[in-house]
């Protein structure tokens, strides 16, 4: 259910957003965005597991051990990641959080940082410096959609979800901006997204709804495989409507509507992926355990033969079993089913194709049809138990290869 | 060492060749081909460890546990795996097994089987059991050109390689053919090789001679990550040359020699890999063991972002750098060197672009004019260790989509 959601925000009460032009980001446009509350905020972070982590991440999470409890503002730049720059790149993040501050009024360590973009070139600082002050100056409560925008990279689109919660004890807003077109991609590394909320969130319950939230949304959307360098989810309370989520059932019903909000941010991305031209949800279902399924559809997810066959509406259903096959997963061939719908569904609906390993008798025009809609449901079964995963992917296109192998140069 | 091997095969005492066309291959010529020995082989193969594997695979598999020392012939079809084909799947492999062994004069269960085209589609058992008679017809001594053809799929080249042996005991030879061109890829499904030897191989030293020779030469290249149904290897040696092959001195001599083949046949895919417009060597040292390095150059190798900006001519090394993050091997991204080079070199030549995680002041000119040669080798040296591994491997290119993309239909 995410139909409560709007795709904008009027304002969250207490936060504000202000965007600047920088130069950083080589195409030009604003590129530096700060937002910001006016009253200290508990906050939590989700970042990427990869071994070779960009300097915003690594003082995000210094910043976050230390003092959750006391974040005023997140700085954001697109254009450069400030990734593999090494101790020169952390000083050069902790520099722009001060400057940051120093506008707003707040500690150096109360400004979170985020950068998007090319990997092993150092931040531009003079430039930084300059637009900073101007990103301050326009901060306003309305600023969001600028900010939006100012994030992007190689996306076409702005990522924006708004909900509104009405409770016993009174109402709240959960708001959240995002970027990334090549999901878990280290180029133009990659997702980013802050969320903020007026909601009066407990720091130990804002964190794990935002770790449940993350891991059944922007963890199970599938581009390409690569995981970024800086991928980082922000989530800042001010705790301005004065609604108290505390660790009862008030907590479900504030990670529900985080995961709703989670989930249009998350598949806004793949459908605005770089160069794709198909919207695919993948179940994984009848697995022995949840990681289980999910390392099948990863693998299905990633292969490129799986996603070419589909950017080229080619129900070649074969590759997927393959993908299956190699995914390190004890499958018995005999006991793999599949089927293919369209649009986005529920698993095990529409035509089946194959029943526990043996090809059905259906009809070649059938299955391409589907394979060659715009959004199209898969099913595998692998017949072991009870267990599933969903991901969100997307077809390997011309586009992608296009924007990849001329990003850069 | 690999400038002993010759490119093309004359004859191997004992054995014959016999290709026709079934019309199994939807786009036309030859597809059916039969490998025969005059007397009884001893053999060995290495099979895909896809879980969800071809019939062929499960039928060779069977007849190698079983009787080794006495299979006289390898029947080869291209344009269907035979894979995802359940029981019948299997009946239909050993009913053509039976239907060559009629012609050639032997047991059914002396002819080993190989499939490779579409998967999920049950072969065409009429048309195959009429070009069965007509490729036993066809068996002569110097029919390996014309076989090395009938195996291929959309490779664009025969992969033929021939080396022969001196020793005091007198001369041996040994030659292959393979065909292979998205290794490791679920569709084409995929990378076939039948190598023969009129050596005296005992069975045990064949079989290890094999698989060290497949570790180091087929399992070390990477078109796409996607790994076959079908991939076989088989060896089969007659005997009729007389030098006796022991598990003494002599094994090393002919397991270096069926390296060096090997290596030929395996880079032989690369180059003419789906769509491939550059030759990558990337050399993974610095590591605590070589499954270390084995599992970072993978994840680099398969790499969408990496192969791309590689089509792109670009040396955008921070993705190398990503990719080798989120490989699982626990790295410190300020151990990381990286160095570019022309060629097919030793590591650590040419440009060094980050050492110990710090971007190099190098001239961007420079390293894109590397990073867009026909030949280019990449090494990562992550600072931990002595154990290194060596993949070869290809770009990501629009070919590759366009063939993988519009292949089926």
């Amino acid at each position: 259910m995410t139909d409560d959601i709007l795709r904008s925000i009027e304002s969250v009460p207490g936060f504000r957003a202000g965007v600047a032009e920088a130069g950083i980001r080589r195409t030009g446009g604003t590129d530096v965005t700060l937002i910001a509350s006016a009253v200290p905020c508990v906050a939590a972070g989700v970042f990427t597991t990869n071994k070779v982590y960009a300097a915003p991440v690594a003082l995000d999470r210094e910043l976050l051990a230390d003092h959750p409890e006391r974040i005023r503002a997140v700085l954001i730049n697109a254009g450069n990641a400030n990734a593999s720059t090494a101790e020169r790149g952390i000083q050069n993040a902790r520099q722009s959080a001060a400057w940051a501050a120093q506008h707003i009024g707040c500690a150096p360590d109360e400004v979170l940082v985020m950068s998007t973009g090319i990997i092993g070139l150092q931040l531009p600082m003079e430039k930084f410096a300059k637009a900073i002050p101007l990103a301050a100056q326009n901060l306003r409560a309305n600023g969001w959609d600028d900010a939006a925008h100012a994030i992007m990279t190689t996306d076409t689109l702005p990522k924006i979800a708004c909900i509104e919660v009405q409770g016993p004890d009174g109402g709240y807003t959960i708001a959240g901006i995002a970027k990334g077109a090549a999901m878990i991609a280290p180029n133009m590394a990659t997702m980013l997204c802050c969320i903020v909320t007026d909601a009066k969130v407990d720091q130990a319950v804002l964190a794990r709804a935002l770790r449940q939230a993350t891991n059944t949304t922007f963890n199970h959307i599938v581009v390409d495989g690569d995981m970024s360098t800086n991928d980082t989810v922000l989530a800042l309370a001010n705790g301005l409507s004065g609604v108290e989520i505390a660790n009862d059932a008030r907590r479900f019903v504030f990670t529900g509507a985080l995961y709703r909000l989670c989930k249009v941010l998350a598949q806004a991305m793949i459908r605005d992926a770089e160069g794709a031209s198909r919207f695919i949800t993948l179940h994984v279902v009848g697995c022995e355990n949840s990681e289980q399924a999910q390392r099948v559809a990863n693998t299905i997810a990633t292969s490129p033969l799986v996603k070419t066959a589909f950017y080229g509406g080619d129900a070649n259903w074969g590759r997927i079993l393959a993908a299956a096959g190699r995914s390190g997963v004890e499958l018995d061939q005999y006991k793999l089913s599949l089927w293919y719908e369209v649009g986005e569904k529920d698993p095990k609906g529409g035509l089946q194709l194959c029943a526990n390993g043996v090809p059905l008798d259906y009809a070649d025009g059938e299955a391409n049809a589907i394979a060659a809609s715009d959004e199209i449901t898969v099913t595998l079964d692998c017949g072991m138990g009870t267990d599933a995963a969903t991901v969100w992917t997307c077809d390997l296109t011309h586009d992608y290869v296009s924007m990849n192998g001329h990003y850069r140069t």
